[in-house]
């Protein structure tokens, strides 16, 4: 693994695991109501064209990172969902 | 500019607009009770790191991102810190 790509994973590490305690969070709390939606679903749909683009740019950090970050933007858009049917 | 940047560039503005609304509302609202400083520096630090990997992959669409998202996450810190000693 060349030093860009070693750059690339630290970079990746700090930005999905300060992520990772908001989805944490909104499991514990289900208090989903500073979330957006459409907020959710325009970064959801960024954070996949950004996987797209690690993929064109043969880049296994971005590929990590934006994979990691997607599924939890997922989560988040799920629980959205469904804790505010339960209101 | 190549196909492969448009992509990038459509990524970037979905990610960076999807964070602009939380820096607005922490603006306004002054409630900072929801933020944790060491995931903001965490972040902070991420995005910086993202920053210079965009730089060694001559990658204008992650530079522009990152740059953003560095200015949104040094306010958000700020925020953080201001309005947490006045409580």
């Amino acid at each position: 693994m060349n030093f860009i790509e070693i750059i690339g994973f630290v970079a990746a590490f700090l930005t999905t695991a300060a992520f990772l305690p908001q989805v944490y969070k909104t499991w514990k709390t289900k208090d989903v109501s500073a979330l957006s939606l459409p907020m959710l679903l325009m970064f959801f749909t960024g954070v996949f064209i950004w996987l797209v683009y690690g993929f064109y740019k043969e880049s296994p950090s971005m590929i990590m990172a934006n994979a990691i970050t997607l599924v939890s933007a997922f989560f988040l858009i799920y629980f959205k969902i469904k804790y505010t049917k339960n209101i």
